[in-house]
């Protein structure tokens, strides 16, 4: 493989895993007092159109990233509406 | 423009942009109790490697969207460090 499949792969992972010790750390700690709504909210949207643009392209990786991220953002967003 | 390029679009400025209110919040506050260090760390590090394939591809827009997320994500992560 290209090294620069290989930094792609690796950015995409790193974002696409980087939402999870936030989804843990706001499961245990239950407080969301620091985290802003807004990122939370703009994020959503934002990964929801980089799906909506990944169905639209047929790219699987873009589908599969977003699809991932958005899944953990949309916990995250929900936990700091139920503890806001 | 294509209804896909304007979808890509928006998804770009949206992911891009949705880090800003969390640096406002966190200037305001000076409490990151609540935010996850290893969260903005895999971030920041995830969004290095995006500017590092878009440098390596040649793609401006890449280029543009990371290098603005990685300047305000690494605000969030020394408010972080600072704050802790």
């Amino acid at each position: 493989m290209e090294i620069i499949n290989v930094i792609g792969l690796l950015a995409a992972f790193l974002t696409t895993a980087s939402s999870l010790p936030q989804v843990i750390k706001t499961i245990r700690l239950k407080e969301t007092r620091d985290i802003s709504f807004w990122m939370w909210a703009f994020l959503s949207l934002g990964i929801f159109f980089w799906l909506i643009y990944g169905i639209l392209r047929n790219d699987i990786p873009i589908i599969l990233a977003n699809g991932i991220s958005l899944f953990l953002v949309l916990i995250v967003l929900g936990l700091k509406i139920k503890y806001k």
